[in-house]
């Protein structure tokens, strides 16, 4: 029996305690945006760290400016490619907590369609994710007495709050950091029966933009016609954002993207994404964005412009004849490889400029800048999660994009000179983020094993 | 003497009785629009109901399905015009109380750049005008012992929330409020020196609308770039309201209005309406509306489009890539004569349809729908108004439009087959619904000796 399969058995043999400590993790209520929750958010932390100490780790808790970042090195066999893992332990609020059907930190174990899962905040993102890769470090020590190579664990506290204090922490400790790639498990498969390994991510920017009129709130009987309505100026202007093929009208938006490869292109062919039924899981049937480009370009490799709020004037019951004097809305691109984030919020400020009437004040406030990324396909590493997922799930894992951000990814990029593998076993209806969050547990099962894969394949180089 | 100057004479005398009476009335913080007040607002009645009975009139507090109406007749010499006064003894809601110099429901008498004024809420809307009016009567009766015409008096408490319930009283009461006239002193002057007949009145239609998208709230990573947007969808509709002349675009929006008389056209040339310093006022240089048009015609004589509300998506502080399900807006026409309240509703709502995606769903709220009123300029109770104003001011009224609504000046057309004298006597400056509402003293004197003056001439008939 082969090293990995050994770990397998054991993994197999011990599915209750590896639950049962993923299950106790779930019952810390560690939403990092609620200060009533900090205590809560340390527990969690130090659940992990003795997690990791228990397996042999140099684990402690190190301070940031917010909540704790979980870091824990430990050598190994002294050989072989430095893995860093990264994951978080904190997770979104639970609210609204009347659409639950069980109580968001009393993780329950009921049957779904896929067999059983567990439901609770952070079933999935990113405890349970997370759970699943320390399960698999914990079959390897268990078996062989240490890890099969040398491995840093950097579990952060402030992911779903936008990493802010992260990306200094990584800069502050390089060395302790070093390591050859980083493993993420914050991403889905393609569906239940294919794995799939995330390999590029479309980068945000985010703008608030206030347009301001009149001094004062003003009667629109009596200033109707005359005066600057600030929400007819607003709207007017972001009506004109986009064209009606979808095309994003902000000068040079489109400059320098480059088109998808043709293998890739093929590869998300054959794919056979069925539009019809993603968009029909949410009540629509007709895509919007740019009608020449297939619905996954769409979704993973082309950019965005999405007004995410708006408000101003009476938002209350009835009516009332007001013209305020002021709108706000708060609007994402989100941006493909190629494209420069400076740049395009430059352009969208001066076609908002150009586009409202003299008399109209613009403010902008700029909540994220961060740009397209895409993951080396010809890497050692790469390879290694492909034969892992393969050998799992007895078919090769696919190559797709993700329409979304991991900000993380690109600090470790720009601050370590690391690539990621983006290896993770989600799935579309886990309801991350929402009521009802859920991680099935032939998921949590077959991402665990494959984790003992990928470092049997790393160790075996 | 004449009897008009006798009963000017006496109102001088009284001066002080009037002001603590109208002082009295200001304390009963009668605001209808909260339920908590409701007791206030029959004290407020009930004070006025006194104050006619005190004067002879058969007064009494009717009930409708909100506040009570105030009912008072006289029959005064048993021929003559039969006038029937009407107005408000409600007001708006006093907050934000923060920005008040005083108490707004203790009324403090200070000097200001036209002399002493009185600092209340409802010091001039409308308990101050009709303070005034009263202040008039009073005069009369306690010269000559009765009223010089045959007078109903009309007081509702509801005109600061919609007036719901007049329109059924009115229509119910038909015979009780049999007149020749209506009086109404909700308006104001052209400036503190010139006194005005207000002789046109914008309509408005007022619609909410809700275009929804996709069945729930979406991740924008996830879904931007296929899923419809509801905001974009709704700002893009919207923007394409007016084009960049400000003409509005919605079909058949300018079918059967008439241009205004030429008569009118000069006398509103004549006033020398000083849109440069109207605009600067409140912070603005560059009017809107119809470029080809003169100010005083944008402001009340065509009609214009307002959005006065719009919200949707996420409305916190700093970011969240959300794409909601839905977004509203509310947004209002005001009209002139000639459009079609109705028709113009339902224009509005094709373009909208045929403006956003086929997947959008949109659902519209009406909140009030009122054509544009023009008032005869050629009768004999305005040449009557006219006459008591331009002996008591030294100098002829001019005739204004006013760019707002009086809903129940329609009301009384239709129910009684009644015209208005709209004789106000506000100033641009008193704050209405605003903080630190005032009202001049002069303006009130003025204004009481005014409507004695009416009177008069009405009696001499």
């Amino acid at each position: 029996m082969s090293r990995t399969d050994a770990a397998l058995t054991h993994f197999e043999s011990h599915l209750d305690a590896a639950m049962a400590r993923w299950m106790d993790w779930l019952r810390i209520p560690s939403v990092s945006a609620q200060p009533a929750h900090a205590a809560d958010c340390r527990r969690a932390a130090e659940f992990a760290r003795a997690e990791l100490a228990a397996m042999g780790f140099a684990a402690a808790l190190r301070e940031t400016a917010g909540h704790p970042v979980v870091l824990a090195t430990h050598p190994g066999p002294g050989r072989g490619p430095r893995l860093l893992y990264y994951g978080h332990y904190d997770v979104q609020p639970a609210e609204p907590l009347e659409l639950w059907t069980s109580p968001p930190f009393e993780p329950a174990v009921v049957e779904g369609r896929n067999g059983k899962r567990v439901v609770a905040r952070g079933a999935v993102d990113d405890k349970g994710q997370v759970s699943m890769w320390l399960a698999a470090l914990r079959a390897w020590h268990e078996t062989i007495g240490t890890m099969p190579c040398p491995i840093t664990v950097l579990i952060e506290g402030e992911e779903e709050v936008g990493s802010l204090n992260l990306a200094p922490f990584v800069a502050a400790h390089r060395e302790e950091l070093a390591a050859d790639i980083v493993v993420v498990s914050d991403t889905g498969m393609w569906d239940i029966d294919t794995p799939a390994l995330t390999t590029s991510l479309r980068g945000l920017c985010y703008v608030e933009v206030k347009l301001t009129a009149a001094s004062r709130d003003l009667h629109s009987g009596v200033y109707g016609g005359e005066a600057l309505n600030p929400i007819n100026a607003l709207t007017a202007a972001l009506g004109r954002l986009r064209d009606d093929k979808g095309r994003i009208l902000v000068p040079g938006f489109y400059d320098n993207i480059r088109d998808i490869s043709p293998r890739k292109a093929n590869q998300w062919a054959s794919l056979g994404f069925d539009e019809r039924a993603f968009l029909g899981e949410i009540g629509l049937s007709i895509p919007v964005g740019e009608q020449d480009r297939t619905p996954l370009e769409r979704l993973w490799a082309r950019p965005t412009c999405d007004i995410n709020g708006i408000w101003g004037g009476y938002m209350g019951p009835g009516s009332k004849t007001v013209i305020p004097s002021e709108a706000v809305a708060k609007l994402s691109f989100r941006l493909v490889p190629g494209q420069d984030p400076a740049r395009i919020v430059e352009n969208f400020k001066a076609f908002m400029r150009a586009n409202v009437p003299a008399d109209a004040r613009l403010d902008f406030t700029l909540f994220g800048l961060g740009e397209g990324l895409e993951i080396a396909t010809d890497s050692r590493f790469l390879a290694a999660a492909e034969k892992a997922l393969g050998r799992e799930y007895g078919r090769n894992p696919v190559l797709i994009g993700s329409g979304g951000s991991i900000p993380v990814v690109e600090t470790f990029r720009k601050e370590l000179g690391l690539d990621s593998v983006l290896m993770g076993f989600g799935l579309d209806d886990d309801q991350v983020h929402s009521p009802n969050e859920k991680f099935d547990l032939r998921c949590f099962c077959k991402g665990a094993r494959s984790h003992i894969r990928l470092l049997g394949e790393l160790a075996a180089e």
